[in-house]
């Protein structure tokens, strides 16, 4: 058996045993997280983990491509209000659970490890991407204008949680996610998105009668 | 002379070349700020720095206090639409310049460092407080409804520029300031903010006829 090459095999053990280390330890929160605790609680060596992951933000950012790869339902209940605040409830849930710890690490030891900074702006840009679906749908219900600013609306929507996560030391409860949302939608159906554009959404004024 | 005794004379000068290195240092960026180089910089010796400051989080944390301590003018132009654009103008100059590299800073230190993540709440509860003024001079001129919720407001005014300072990879140029305030403009016109009250705002209702 010992002769027996499987391809993976150690590889994905390891792997496994230390994300599962890490991610009950981070239960505990960030302050107190390391590599040494990691390797001990997944009882591999030490140089194991940097020499796979080069360093702690390594196996968050592992971690959080987890939860990255699973499928998020984008809600679709025919209407932006409420399309808004399904939005806001799933936010909610992703930053008070294991995921929030995730992005708060990650997003701290962002302006100090350039990898971390990309693993966690590639995770926003990634949801947030996924969100704009709510904007599109109602744009194409008639509901908001054409040429709608998704990305910037989608950021106002998501920002107050990330402010709340990192510094202000108050609770993201459903109140706050319902009234995040109520907000997005108050901007948006007053046009603020569709009047302050980015140069490139003024493209098709080109060929306009002058 | 040297038997005089100044007092604060030795400790004012060392602080002060602390804090200028510091600041010179940070130019470049938090990622390779290190208590040595500030010690290096400013001609003391580290423990000097550990023993007076602790860390570099205390160094920064010391630095933003000298921010803080500035008067920082609130908008009263008569108006919601221009004191909320005003205000954004504002927290775009705070967090574009010299301030938003020490708030990454002691943000990103947080998560690790209580008195860091001390340090940047009690500066955004300050800041978030005296923003608070424009918000009442509404209520009190009649733009917006008795029990407005100011602090969530302001809340989701500042939120999308610490989302950019610190994950959003996009600049925070003065349409982003116009647009984010036109944003909370909207939503505070649109009664989200005295809709979804907290449970403390409802102290008015006791002794109401049941």
């Amino acid at each position: 058996m010992s002769v027996g090459q499987r391809p993976g095999g150690r590889s994905a053990r390891v792997r496994a045993a230390v994300l599962t280390a890490a991610r009950d330890l981070l239960v505990d929160g960030y302050a107190e997280l390391t590599v040494e605790r990691i390797a001990q609680a997944a009882g591999v060596n030490k140089t194991t983990i940097y020499r796979r992951w080069a360093d702690l933000e390594g196996v968050l950012g592992d971690l959080l491509s987890e939860y990255a790869s699973e499928v998020v339902p984008i809600p679709d209940t025919g209407n932006l209000d409420t399309d808004l605040e399904e939005l806001a409830l799933l936010i909610r849930r992703g930053m008070t659970g294991e995921p929030g710890e995730l992005i708060t690490a990650l997003a701290a030891a962002a302006p100090r490890n350039p990898r971390a900074a990309q693993i966690v702006r590639g995770f926003f840009a990634e949801r947030f991407g996924l969100a704009q679906a709510v904007i599109d749908h109602a744009v194409a219900r008639g509901e908001l204008p054409q040429g709608t600013d998704a990305p910037a609306a989608i950021e106002v929507l998501g920002a107050p949680f990330f402010l709340r996560l990192l510094v202000v030391d108050k609770p993201i409860d459903e109140e706050f996610a319902r009234r995040t949302a109520a907000a997005a939608a108050a901007a948006l159906r007053a046009g603020v998105f569709s009047r302050y554009l980015s140069v490139q959404s003024c493209e098709h004024t080109v060929g306009s009668p002058e």
